[in-house]
């Protein structure tokens, strides 16, 4: 069985073929365009899936869209990076372009089923996963099935408190995890960090808009205190919210992806080690924390196994 | 048909059969006297059975006991409050003694059961339970179901961090929920301030050590400045938990109970209007925090229920 993965992004989109070991047999990217309305944004997204299709049948199409999302019925709710698409049936109008049965979901959601179906979160049946990028996304998977919550909202992961009274995070409320871990987070620091540390290795000839997450993991392995500080700021923050979802989830796996993720083993070891003084005794060796192995095309991956989750259900 | 929930405790234990309506038809209480070993608790348990099955015929006995339970197979791996019972088997001697089927759950979680049963979580699938007593316990069912973790020991909610660098926790781990929101926090925060606060009205006539949670939040309601500040701390950690776990749950419901919440609106008023502040704006309306009514009979209700939802699995 062959299906459809789409990654859509307020500013980018992806298209891609993917089959059950989870190989994308063909892909294409284009820009969203959103500013255009969403039935040009359906036009575009059509023409890619027939691009995709020339050679390859497939099963349906599953599509991951970030906002606010009615999974049941593929509407997009509300989503802040697509202005005006208000219950937006992006199910049925996809499907009546292209079709093709259509299934929609929460990308971080979509990107925790990618994980479980073809990532280092299959065979497992309890898995939380963090996307460290422009925000902090979160999906998990607990006693096997895909946490949504009671209007499909739920798994907000990156809206945890680290931090009461800790800087304000783009949705209004103070610390949570995303006011630390995201890469907006990490400009933050930066910009506002600059004028105390001009002398900063993070400074050498870039100015504080420049600066980049790798800039910062890279400072502080030369030992730049500014940059080491950052990192400090992160990695207590996971480690914090990261405890707290082992002690409520009790999971085998904890996954890291998403763009910061890339730092590697830089993230990884000092979150580990962190992580230990935030949980219970027992839940010590239950667990581990890895990161994503889906690499750039996981949100494609993610997209695709919404299909594949829910074909298994009928 | 009519189950019999025992409630046991490292104090005292209840024996209770229960009907499908959630009536208590005979009832039975006493100590457990865990220093006498298990052979002797088992004993005393059955003895209580034998007395309130006098005149009644049941399907099966459940157990609600604190600590780390394996729950399929009814073995306390080990409990705080039952030293020397490590990885004892407490439905198999149960059942032998008693003739019955003996299932048992963590008496937190026995405790969300019986709420989803007979409490105010009947009718719903998304709620989030919380025991404000000695220490902090929490249940969750999401979807349906009684989330346990992969090895069984999940939903630890009193143990999320609200405060990093905050009190030290029974746990080891510093801040946590339990750390500002139980009986013993209660008692501690009083302790501490003691010196400073000699002339509040928690101490005219007592102690430090006899003030009890409801003296704290009688006088805070008479404008004592340091009562005020204890229930602050107490509502301000509830309403970061509460927050978080709205946002990763998307719960119908949160539910307070333990003798913390006979407080009643004094407790609910305060941390309903601060937790807006710690949930998405996404969620707002999406759920109610309620006080629990399942009253003193609690624990043998939870632990009745485990028999309810064991059944209705098979």
């Amino acid at each position: 069985m062959k299906v459809i993965g789409i990654d859509l992004g307020g500013t980018n989109f992806a298209v891609g073929v993917v089959d059950e070991q989870g190989k994308i047999l063909a892909k294409e990217q284009g820009k969203t365009l959103v500013q255009e309305g969403p039935d040009a944004v359906i036009k575009r997204l059509n023409q890619a899936v027939k691009n995709v299709l020339s050679n390859y049948e497939v099963e349906a199409i599953g599509v991951g869209c970030p906002g606010s999302i009615d999974h049941k019925l593929g509407v997009v709710r509300f989503s802040p990076n697509f202005p005006g698409w208000h219950d937006f049936p992006l199910a049925e109008k996809l499907s009546l372009e292209t079709g093709l049965k259509v299934y929609v979901e929460n990308d971080a959601n979509a990107y925790a089923l990618g994980e479980h179906t073809f990532g280092v979160g299959k065979g497992y049946d309890h898995i939380v996963c963090l996307t460290l990028g422009t925000g902090v996304g979160g999906g998990v998977i607990t006693h096997g099935i895909l946490l949504r919550g009671s209007s499909g909202i739920g798994a907000e992961l990156g809206h945890v408190t680290v931090m009461p009274n800790g800087p304000t995070c783009g949705c209004g409320a103070k610390g949570c995890l995303e006011a630390f871990a995201s890469a907006t987070a990490l400009k933050r620091f930066v910009q506002e960090g600059y004028e105390r540390h001009k002398d900063s290795l993070l400074f050498h000839g870039k100015k504080p808009s420049e600066v980049s997450p790798e800039d910062i993991f890279r400072c502080a392995e030369q030992g730049d205190e500014f940059a080491k500080s950052i990192i400090s700021l992160l990695t207590d923050a996971l480690a914090v919210a990261i405890g707290s979802f082992v002690n409520i989830f009790n999971p085998q796996l904890v996954i890291l992806g998403g763009g910061i993720s890339n730092a590697g083993e830089k993230l990884l070891k000092p979150v580990a080690e962190k992580v230990k003084d935030h949980v219970l005794p027992s839940m010590l060796g239950t667990f581990e924390i890895k990161l994503s192995k889906l690499g750039k095309d996981a949100g494609i991956l993610g997209a695709a196994s919404i299909v594949f989750e829910r074909m298994n259900k009928t």
